[in-house]
C-alpha cells in the first residue's frame, strides 16, 4: 500500500527524482510574492496589492488587476492575537504564510476567471457579450496562440505540455469567437486559465460549439448577455456496489490537470443593460437565467438542449459556487421559458449532410 | 448519455424531485449574508465583516471571527469599472454576487480551518500544541458531540446524516486529544468542518491515532509544535490503459461528502517559541518541518512512519496549497533528520499481543 502511495506522491511531485531533503530545503521562499495586511483587534484593512498578471502576449496595462478580489487578505502575525483565549495560538501558523486556497482571480478586458490550483482548471470564467461587441471585428483567431498563465505560480500552473498528446482539446471556457472585438481580447481567451481538457470530436468541436453559438444568438433578443462557464466533477453510481464515485482522468506527466466529467454554463440574459453593464442601466430589470450541465463526451447534434437544463442550485451544489446570491427572486426569469432553448446547426450543414449519407441520425 | 447526466444532476441536486422552475425561482436570495466592499478606481478597502460562526455548543465569543481572511472582499459594482477598456464589462457579473470559491475560514481557540464547499471536507485544519497545553485537563471527550458547522451555508454544509451508516468514521483532522485543555476547545474539534470520512479499523482508530500521538510526543523535544492536517485526492495509474485517474467515493444521499484517498500532515516543530506563539518568541529560531501523506486505508502498525514522509512540495502540488511561503530556507530543518520519526504503539499493547498470537506480523 505505502509503496504505491509513495509512487503516486513521487509522480505528483516534481517528477525529477529530487530527494526529500533537496525539496525541503531549496524551495518555497518567496515572501515578497505574498500579500500582507495590517491586522487590528477587530478589523482587517488589506494593503492593496497588484496581482502579477502580465504575460508575454497581453500588455499588463490591459489586465484588470485592481480591485483584486483574491488572494484573501491575510493578517500579518508578528504578535500573538489580542483575541487569543487559552494556552495556544493556532492562527500563529500565518507567520509561515496563509496556506490558501488562492483562486488566482484574473480581471481581463475580455473575461474574469477564478482558478483551482488543485485541479489546474478554472473554477469559473465569466464573459459579457452584447450585439455591439459581437459586431466588432478586430481579432483574428489565427493570430492567437495558446499560452500558459504566468499569473499562476509555477507549481500550480497548467502547462502546454500537460495537454500535449493527451487526447483532449484545450477547450476554451470563454469562446474565442465571443471576443473578436479586438486581438488583445481574443488573445486573452487563449490563456490556459481559460481552458479545460475537453473531448474534441462530438463535443468541443460539435455540440459544445453549437451551444456556444446559442449563447451568442441570445443577443438577438437580449441587449446584454453574461455567461459563466466551468468544469464539474460529478459522481456516478457504481452498479456493482451501488455506491457513488467521482472518477476523472489527470493529464500531464506527472499527472497535473484534471479532466472534468462535465461542464456547466450559467447564462444571465439581461432584458435591459444592467447597472453593471454601463451607463443607462436599469437596476430593477428582469434577468433571464439558464443553467446547463453537459457531459464531457460526444453528444449527438439532435439531442435537445433542454435535456441539459438543470436548476441553478444543482450547479451550485456540485461546484461549491454561488451564482445569483445578490439577484432578488422578483428579478429572475427562466431563460428557457422566455426564449427557445434550441441549437442551430446550420453552420455545420456540410458535415451534417455527410453524416446523413453515412447513415448517422 | 444525457439521461444519466440528468440523473446525476438530480441526485446531486436537492434530492427532493423539485422542478427546475421551483428551484430557479424560490432559492438563493439572501443578499444580507454577503460580504460587501467599497471599490475605488485602484484600491479595494473591504468593509470589515463578522463571519457567522456561532454554534449550538460553542459560545460565539469564543470563536475568532476577526480578522477574517475570507471570504474574499468583493467589489460592489454599481457603476461600470473605471478601468473598462473595450465594449464589455465581464466583472459586471459581481452585481449578482461573487461566485466564490469561499473557503469559510474559521478562527477558533483550538484550531483554524479552511473548508472546501465542493468536497464538503476541510482544505486544511491548523492546530498548535505545547507541553503546557497538553498538560492541562479541562475537557472530557465524553462530553463532546459531533456537530454540523452552521457557519457554512446550508447548501454546502457537511451533515451528520451524510456520515450516518456510510461505513466511514467521522475522522478528526485536529485530534480531540490535543485539545483537552478546556471543554470548549475540545468541543471545537467536533465540528464537521474538522472532519473527513476516514477508514476506521486499521487507520483512524489505529495507525492514524499512533501518528497523532507521535505529533504530541514531539512536545517532549520542541517547546511549540504546529500541525496542519487535511485530505488529498490522489491519482492512481490504471494498469490497463496506463492513464492516471482520481477516484473517490461520495457519501450521503444525495452524494455530498467526498471520501479522500489520502491525508496529509505538515508538522512545524519550533525550536523556540516563535513570534506567532507568544511573548518572548524568537523570529529567527529554526523550524523542523515534516510532511507526511498516508492512504485512507488500513496500515499495519509495523510500517515505519518514514515510509510516508514526502517532500513538502509534494503536498503543496497535490493540494494546491502552500505551507511555508514565508519561512526562509535558512530557518528550515528536516524533522526526521533531527528527531526520530517512529511511532510508539505501547498504548495498544494488548491489541498487539492479540495480533501476535493470531500470527499477524
Amino acid at each position: 500500500m505505502s509503496k504505491s502511495t509513495i509512487a503516486v506522491i513521487a509522480a505528483v511531485s516534481a517528477g525529477t527524482g529530487a530527494a526529500v531533503t533537496a525539496a525541503m530545503y531549496s524551495l518555497r521562499s518567496k515572501p515578497a510574492d505574498r500579500p500582507t495586511a495590517v491586522a487590528t483587534a477587530t478589523t482587517t484593512v488589506p494593503v492593496p496589492t497588484i496581482s502579477p498578471t502580465s504575460t508575454a502576449t497581453v500588455p499588463a496595462s490591459k489586465v484588470f488587476s485592481a480591485p483584486p478580489p483574491t488572494p484573501a487578505p491575510v493578517p500579518l502575525r508578528t504578535q500573538p492575537s489580542a483575541t487569543v483565549v487559552g494556552p495556544v495560538d493556532p492562527a500563529g501558523l500565518y507567520q509561515y504564510g496563509f496556506p490558501g486556497p488562492v483562486a488566482d482571480v484574473a480581471h481581463r478586458s475580455a473575461l474574469v476567471s477564478a482558478y483551482d490550483r488543485r485541479t489546474r482548471n478554472p473554477h469559473w470564467v465569466a464573459e459579457h457579450i452584447t450585439p455591439a461587441s459581437l459586431a466588432m471585428r478586430g481579432g483574428d483567431r489565427g493570430s492567437s496562440n495558446f499560452v500558459e498563465d504566468t499569473a499562476v505560480p509555477e507549481l500550480f500552473r497548467a502547462k502546454l505540455k500537460d495537454y500535449f498528446r493527451s487526447g483532449y482539446d484545450r477547450g476554451h471556457q470563454v469562446p474565442a469567437a465571443d471576443c473578436k472585438w479586438s486581438q488583445d481580447a481574443m488573445n486573452e481567451t487563449f490563456f490556459l486559465t481559460n481552458m479545460c481538457p475537453q473531448v474534441g470530436e462530438g463535443f468541443n468541436r460539435d455540440y459544445w460549439a453549437h451551444f456556444e453559438d446559442f449563447c451568442r444568438r441570445l443577443t438577438a433578443r437580449y441587449p446584454s448577455v453574461r455567461v459563466v462557464t466551468g468544469p464539474l466533477y460529478l459522481p456516478k453510481r457504481d452498479p456493482v456496489d451501488n455506491k457513488w464515485y467521482v472518477k476523472y482522468e489527470m493529464i500531464g506527466s506527472p499527472p497535473a490537470v484534471a479532466v472534468p466529467t462535465h461542464f456547466y454554463k450559467v447564462i444571465y440574459a439581461e432584458t435591459a443593460p444592467s447597472t453593471g453593464s454601463g451607463p443607462g442601466g436599469n437596476p430593477a430589470a428582469p434577468v433571464a437565467l439558464g443553467a446547463f450541465v453537459l457531459p464531457n463526451a460526444p453528444i449527438p447534434n439532435d439531442k435537445p438542449l433542454t435535456d441539459f437544463e438543470v436548476p441553478l442550485e444543482a450547479v451550485e451544489r456540485a461546484s461549491g459556487l454561488e451564482f445569483a446570491s445578490k439577484l432578488p427572486v422578483q428579478r429572475r426569469r427562466r431563460l428557457c421559458a422566455e426564449a427557445s432553448c434550441s441549437l442551430v446547426i446550420k453552420e455545420y450543414g456540410d458535415r451534417q449532410k455527410a453524416f446523413a449519407k453515412s447513415g448517422k441520425k
